[in-house]
């Protein structure tokens, strides 16, 4: 199984893709998409759109993994992280893949295993997930192999918990 | 000047077409997207964007303006309808058409020439400036004309502000 993470923002969106086998985890790629910051929001879409497709393209993952981002009370931070989102999803929607959305407590539980830790606590344990020798940057891209490593999380304690109704 | 108004909305998307010649406003077409409620957002959002985009190639619009409705401190509307935004912006974008956003303050001032106009007063100025015998139906479908003779006439004050400077 492969899986797209994505750290959405609309000057920054961060990626990172990783493949599954055998209950193995392994880095394939990750980065960070940045537009032009001063470019109308219209056009800074459509480039992060475009620039994500040439990812899906590349490497041609099964599903994609969506941070939803604590906003606080912040609207204008909500308006805008939509809109990046909506570009990531229609981005796998066109090419016919499955998007899902995670909150910051539902990647730290699943990342290190309890919802309190940190932000670099969860970017150690992608560290060490993947077997990298350093914790990938900038952020974003260590924030979107979190939100990967997240989804598959799910999917794998789900697989455990069915075998062992199947078993029992 | 053709101008398309965009009423936001992951489920229902309101559009309105309009045409400026010699300042006299004239109603091109209106309608409301509207996708399955039970769809994932991903497919609601590719849905949705596909419908705009065969607007756009049918009107041909030169220019398109989109409402930031209002939402307090709703956090949660605020993320679902920059969503709807994004896809708004990006189908524009995607055609180089540039795209504008205005919120329901600056609607209401321009529509009805005082902020203070309700949603029952712009949807009559709406119906008066296109000279039409109802207020148009469905209320998203009034909502982007609406927001397209707020663009319109935001340019065209400013052409007049323009005009008399040189005159003077």
């Amino acid at each position: 199984m492969r899986i797209l993470g994505v750290d959405p923002g609309t000057i920054v969106m961060g990626y990172g893709v990783i493949d599954e086998s055998d209950d193995e985890l392994a880095l394939v790629s990750y980065g960070a998409l940045a537009g032009n910051r001063s470019s109308p929001m219209g056009e800074r879409l459509s480039f992060l759109y475009h620039e994500l497709e040439k990812v899906i393209q590349h490497e041609q993952p099964e599903v994609m993994a969506i941070e939803q981002p604590f906003v606080g009370n912040n609207v204008k931070s909500a308006f805008a992280i939509g809109k990046a989102q909506a570009i990531a999803m229609l981005a796998a929607a066109n090419h016919n893949i499955p998007s899902f959305e995670y909150t910051p407590a539902q990647i730290k539980r699943q990342v290190t295993n309890y919802g309190a830790g940190s932000k670099g606590q969860v970017q150690q344990m992608v560290k060490l997930q993947l077997g990298l020798d350093e914790v990938p940057q900038p952020d974003d891209a260590a924030d979107a192999l979190a939100v990967a490593i997240c989804h598959w999380r799910g999917l794998h304690l789900k697989d455990r918990l069915n075998n062992q109704q199947e078993e029992g």
